[in-house]
């Protein structure tokens, strides 16, 4: 479970019944149908050849907390059972844990009785149910006008050069290319390279960049619960996630001060910073700027390459080949994901944030102390 | 307030009382005394021309949870009162908010009533109820030979090139340097650059690494509680902290799978990995290799160098200049405040795996299913 | 959500798709399959002419988190389908909230978008999911030999002679007799009294008493999370709690510290109390004694007798008469379910409790202070 | 800790230091100054003969979270030194545990590493700072109207007559009153009970009855934090606490619905119950009316009549007296504790309710599902 007010849990595993979500504390009234959120869990599936050759039709049901199209105020579970199942390969492999998955970790700490097939837990597909809760934390963010957009920026070394916008038409640069890059002449030189890992059986990492517009100033609760602390928690809990960085990041080991701080001026006759080297975050609170982070991603760890690993019953070295449906990128099918966690973990701090509104004139009120 | 049993709460200001810690779930019998802490504590003042002239004597006083040089099982409280404390320039600049800093998304989110000498609980200065907190979580990782080392690698653009092991010469080699990095060769180097930032009255950005060895196979609670997933939320609330990378980190985004994944080996009968590019952890869960991350700090904000802000009363343009007392390179005081987190963390999820050792036996004894 | 490490959620509406539970943190390897659950659920329906008409079947489906029939360590879903479900009287009666139910207080807190059919999520049956979570809980205590007995002590007026035993006879005394009421004799006073409310068109009130053997000296956290704290808080969420008392409870009020003390003394080698009038806690610490609390439960709010209400889009007095379907007396079903929460809440504290006891031998090791 | 919000954690022991507590999440701008703590602690010590000996000064002291006399929006921790201290008679009796008290599980619990002198973290003193926190949440509850009172309602057998209004002279008239009882003709009697007890060398329990006046309809979190199940977390976590009823609460065992459930009727205007039997909440949510509640806390448990423990070293029966001071009931001590808590949860429930609220005119203006 994550959240304070807004309190996400996801559960299921790769080759079990299916993969879910709950939510507790979510607004009632909110519009929501199973179609919405087929629709948004539709983006976890880029196509082409570039990804998995899974075909889940994803068919959310919505279990509890939705009544006649609109959020009860009560807890609130998407469901999305597994159809497309191919477990035979995992039987065959489960004593030879996979590099670079969480296989062998798995069984250790759960003693041998983690569902293996697919990575179980572990597998990149429980993320249908952050996406699912994304949806709904959108819907939230949506009355506040903020809007939340994440997006390929660098494949392998390939850098992409993006200017995010808040429109529709940034949404659909994103969503209408396979590899959810924005810059579409760099996209192609991207999808090269994957093209050339694939046919060698090898995979590339990524970065996915988001960008948060119309967050009011003030969400986030330093010093311990900071509206970045909590997307940095967030984040690298994503499959493959291996780093974050906010505003210009790991840059910022090799600028000065006088390089690197954004100053207050005035726009239009509001405070603004000059600058976003911060990412619209000071000290854990949102500082007005849209907000910006990078997520790294590893490579996907399953390829058809040989690697070495140890089988765990004879406790000799082995070779093994992935076999398994994989991307040859999981950075891509990340893009979805990022940007619902994001939205997950606005809403509740949007929500904390909420909860002192309606105190501030009542307060200012208090002429002296009583 | 961050962990699940090992609870730590920090509070202060930077120019109130003073500065201080509260755990709760703290384990009985602790060895723990108030010499004990400030000899931590000591490590947040590396000394020298190179880090800030505030001279604070920081005396831990225990209020509370050690009874006879032992943690008693009940809560723990260390407070240690601010002396040195001239808030005269803050007066001054309250109604300019520094780049860089907190002021201004403070006096918006808590409508002007934060207490803004000196960056208030935004301040570096609340770190040390991280320190001392830290102490005690040290002391029960001592428990199962987990140590902690966290130092500098990069400061500006000059690397350091360590070999980090496991002894106490290792850790000497560290806090012997006032920079808080074992490469001395380079560290000089850095404090060449850090002296040159001074006299232009700029600051400079820095990474911490850190480095943990010993951790059981099995820390971390997937799906949304990983190992990394609550480092990340720890690291990112350290003032000035703007990002994390575990192994090899944003270096993975230009790598293929098959140079990435850690193969497994047998080694002295142990499985282990060849490679740790992962830095010890896979799907949020310690692998048994040391665990590795970096931490990106941003240069010091308050710097001597004019810089624009804005008269939030006049609501125009102004400049001001840094003259309070601050560090050249936060990330070199940021070291300490590193690993006492990490420790923090670590003994937060050693308990939680320990809850279910009891357990193992007695559910593999369960023979069939009753 | 309720629980540290053990976390339990409860979901679904009385007509919405079904109801449920997800289990955080449930330890892997516990037996655990459809069936058993099923068995557990069966004692939520007492049967006979005293309880609700509604026949539901109750075929609970694990959705995630056990896999070859034993848990994995990973998020476990449980959920039960509605399906004997008829919601035209609540159509007739939405506007006309009845009283003693939460119809009221839900249309305001929820803006009217709660699911008012059948109470939503106030509903009782929503306690299914307890029951179906207090089935695992119930395994895992069941390692350590702790036993929960729950049962009727007192409907309206006449109170049960009852001398718990820690054995099965006596929970088959409890389930063989449709009231839950193990003292037979007076059963069949309290059966007259329920049948003479129904014809009379009303119902009644009564206390659920529980009794847990084996506890081992220790488990609760005080100062603020005690295990009577815990335990409280989770009944006082069953649908018609009024009130709990542990020990002698309200009895206490009329004593004097002379007779109410439980003096310690040697048993079979062992330190044990002379009499058990705390019930089994001191501090919010089990001492080792069973530990003994009562539930008060309201009698059924819907009654077919004529009731007072106000018609929400008149604003007028009206009259209303239960026509749903009902138990006469709600404290009968509650049997499990306070059987069941007391399970959870016990395994929750059990695991807090465990997770300091590899820490024991290593501290009591530490000779001097290092 | 307790709360989600308005977070509140008490440390300290009773011959320790001192003792205090640490709120998180307390909202900026509430006036406070260590004088108006001070008169709330006040409160604790009833004086007269009926009271423990002990006197403290219980001079509080704001260590952080209050600038300028306000509250700033960061932690706020509140501290009160211990001072009239005398351990000797506890060096005497630590092997020795006292009948009623938590001696015996702590030290079972804690190793022997806990603090025992004066019953340590389990002693009566810790309210401190749960009467310190309350009385900051009783700053915030006041912008609401929302009023708490908490009196005496039953000693030994005697039971007062009290009709409790919502204004300053039934506030006075409980704490005029050296019992808390705003029946004086009562409380005399019951002065009368505690006398001969003080006399014998006994105690005797004791009943505290709350009432809330002004909760808006909405508070509370079901299916799992109700705010019944709050109160009943807290309110058990007070020392000697041993049950809680709402409304009428047991007496709701020997009645039928149609005498128990509250109609709804308009009056003024407004829909109200016409009576009050459920205590102002429903299904876990407050109903608009006073919430009202009874915590039974037992006799003291030290009493200068001799009784029976072991002694732990020689695993012998002995004979023990109570030489420490303590109240001869402390229920009476208790009544302010109790009204702290209940402004406590309440606080943070209203904050939970709060973060709600600004979202309603954005939904409601949501037409059709977008």
């Amino acid at each position: 479970m994550i959240g304070k007010l807004f309190r996400v849990s996801i559960f299921g595993e790769s080759h079990g019944k299916g993969v879910g979500v709950l939510i507790e504390g979510c607004p009632p009234g909110i519009p929501l149908d199973e179609g919405y959120i087929a629709k948004e869990l539709e983006r976890r599936k880029p196509g082409g050849i570039l990804v998995s050759p899974r075909q889940e039709s994803d068919k959310p049901r919505i279990l509890s907390g939705v009544f006649r199209g609109r959020t009860t105020g009560g807890p609130l579970v998407i469901f999305v059972e597994n159809r497309d199942i191919d477990s035979s390969f995992y039987e065959e492999i489960k004593d030879t844990p996979r590099p670079g998955h969480a296989d062998y970790v798995a069984r250790v700490k759960y003693w041998g009785f983690n569902d293996y097939r697919g990575g179980g837990i572990s597998s990149g597909r429980i993320t249908v149910g952050i996406v699912a809760a994304g949806a709904v934390a959108k819907r939230i963010l949506s009355l506040y006008n903020i809007r939340v957009y994440s997006y390929i920026v660098r494949i392998n070394g390939v850098e992409a050069n993006i200017k995010p916008v808040d429109n529709e038409s940034f949404r659909q640069k994103i969503y209408s290319n396979p590899l959810r890059c924005p810059d579409s002449r760099v996209a192609k030189i991207m999808e090269e390279e994957l093209r050339r890992a694939l046919r060698e059986g090898d995979s590339l990492g990524g970065i996915v960049e988001t960008i948060v517009f119309n967050v009011p100033v003030g969400l986030g609760d330093p010093p311990m619960n900071g509206l970045d602390s909590d997307l940095a928690k967030a984040m690298l809990s994503i499959p493959g996630a291996k780093g974050i960085e906010f505003g210009l990041g790991f840059k910022l080991a090799s600028m000065k001060g006088s390089e690197a701080n954004d100053s207050w001026t005035i726009r239009n006759g509001k405070i603004v910073a000059e600058s976003n080297n911060m990412g619209g975050i000071n000290g854990g609170i949102s500082n007005g700027m849209p907000i910006i982070f990078r997520v790294v991603f590893k490579p996907t760890p399953t390829i058809r390459k040989p690697q070495k690993t140890v089988d765990l019953r004879t406790r000799r070295q082995v070779i093994i080949r992935g076999q398994g449906r994989h991307d040859p990128c999981i950075a891509i099918r990340a893009v979805p994901v990022v940007e619902a966690y994001t939205a997950i973990v606005l809403v509740d701090h949007l929500l904390r944030w909420l909860a002192w509104q309606p105190l501030k004139s009542r307060i200012l009120g208090v002429e002296s102390i009583k």
